[in-house]
C-alpha cells in the first residue's frame, strides 16, 4: 500500500464589495460548473442563506471538502478548498479553484494560508 | 456596527486505531449530540461513505462549519472545526468539539493547527 498522501488546503479569507457575497444561487451555479469542469466528484452539498442575504455553504467531494461564508455587511468571506491526492495528485486544481473563486467575487486577498495535510 | 470578530478554526490530523473510523454513523450520532449540547445550529449535513468503510462528511453550522475524512488504511483522519464569533465568542466550544472528537476516535494528534480568521 502506498503512504498517505497529504493534499493541499487552502484557507483565504477575502474581501470583495461585490453583489456576489449575497448571491447564493450565482455561487452554487459557479461551484458546480467549477466541478464539473474540473472533474470533481461532488457527494453532497449544504447551502444556507441568512436574514442579510449573506449565505454559508459546505460542499462534500469525494477528494475532500470546500466551504464558503459571506460577510457582505463587512464585505469579506471565508473560504476553504481543500482536496487529498488519493487517486492523483490534485495540487494545481486547489490553486486553480482558489484563482477562479477569487476572479468569480472580484476578491482582494486579506489571507491566504496554504496547508498540507 | 461591530467590527468583523475573527473566529477561531482548528485543522487537525490525528491517528487513531479505534473502529471509529470506518464508524459513519456512530460519528454522525456523536457530531449531532455534541452540536445539541453545544447549542450550535446546524443547517445542513452531507456524509458520505466509500467502499473500504471510511467516510467523508461536512456539516453546515450557522456558525460555520465541522469536517471529517478519514483514511482507516493509513489510521489516520483529517478533521476541521471553524466556528465565528458572530453571535459570541465560540472560542471555548471549538476547543471543546476538538477535545471531545479526539476523545471520541480514541485519537492522537498528528498534527494540530489553530488560526483565527
Amino acid at each position: 500500500m502506498k503512504p498517505y498522501d497529504p493534499g493541499l488546503h487552502i484557507l483565504a479569507s477575502f474581501s470583495s464589495t461585490a453583489g456576489q457575497l449575497t448571491d447564493m444561487a450565482g455561487c452554487q451555479a459557479f461551484f458546480n460548473q467549477l466541478i464539473d469542469q474540473l472533474d470533481l466528484c461532488k457527494v453532497g452539498e449544504v447551502y444556507h442563506t441568512f436574514p442579510n442575504q449573506s449565505f454559508t455553504a459546505v460542499i462534500g467531494l469525494t477528494e475532500s471538502h470546500l466551504s464558503i461564508h459571506t460577510w457582505p455587511e463587512h464585505t469579506l468571506a471565508t473560504f476553504d478548498i481543500f482536496l487529498s491526492n488519493f487517486q492523483c495528485d490534485n495540487t494545481d486544481k486547489v490553486r486553480r479553484i482558489y484563482t477562479e473563486t477569487m476572479a468569480y467575487f472580484d476578491a482582494t486577498a486579506v489571507h491566504v494560508q496554504e496547508i498540507s495535510r
